[in-house]
């Protein structure tokens, strides 16, 4: 196996979606035994200046979406963030996922040297496609996913690191 | 910038651990102005069953390590878990990034087909270098940076996104 844009990024995105939907599967049936309405965790968060459960899963689901659309000519789906519940959380996953196996490997090749302009709040910088996926989507979509779980073990979801690292064979 | 084993992870690493660092720093100034114990945010953690603020540093700086270990012949530093302060803590950052900024580029070269067998509890999986590091390691790295700084913004220590990141250009 060996290295490329597509490999480094697409693949990693979809099994992050995995861990997702399985933390979302744990949520629901905790919040079914606990008699505990769906919206509490939904709504769960760390501090009061960081996004809630479903933040987490809708920015975790653009950053993947506009790391294609950054880096290749394909045009990205809009999603809005309406999602209120468990299930329709776990929609946005699914229909994020079916839209990255959309995309081909070849559909990312020669995207290292592609120029990306990121640009909020103070930060305004240029990266090329190699600097933006290791530097920025990397880190960031794991923020969502890790946060995503720190949210549910912190309400007392039993969810572990096996849960986050996924089936790895 | 063209990808390669030593590019996917090593500056990666000391790019995340430039972060923990800022972040000890904001635990610190964030401890003398109110007064805290440090030993309160050192030990501080999200779940019962997580790693404190500590723990999550430890499996940061052994994240980044035992990736040079198993997929080099360096033979890697050891460093004892026996941080309790934020300074101890900083130090332990600073010395793992001594160790990295060593590691050249040409000694991960070839390592893509290297396998490299993870055994713990219930998991036990083989897998070549590059499914090693973005299956296994980046998820793994990312989990305990986000944690800790997910800690510190739970116990109200004034850190973002844009602290998370790092520098980007």
């Amino acid at each position: 196996m060996s290295l490329s844009m597509h490999k480094i990024s697409v693949p990693a995105f979809i099994r992050g979606f995995a861990v997702l939907s399985s933390l979302i599967d744990k949520a629901e049936a905790f919040a079914a035994e606990k008699k505990i309405d769906q919206a509490v965790l939904v709504n769960a968060r760390l501090a009061p200046d960081m996004l809630p459960f479903a933040g987490q899963i809708q920015r975790a689901s653009d950053t993947a979406k506009a790391t294609i659309g950054r880096l290749t000519t394909i045009e990205i789906p809009k999603f809005p963030d309406e999602e209120q519940t468990l299930g329709e959380l776990r929609e946005r996953v699914a229909k994020t996922v079916a839209f990255l196996e959309t995309v081909d490997q070849s559909a990312l090749e020669g995207s290292e040297t592609k120029e990306v302009t990121l640009s909020a709040g103070p930060l305004k910088v240029t990266l090329d496609g190699v600097e933006y996926i290791l530097k920025f989507v990397l880190p960031n979509f794991y923020f969502h996913v890790t946060t995503a779980q720190n949210i549910l073990r912190h309400n007392g979801v039993q969810v572990g690191k096996l849960d986050y690292l996924g089936p790895l064979s």
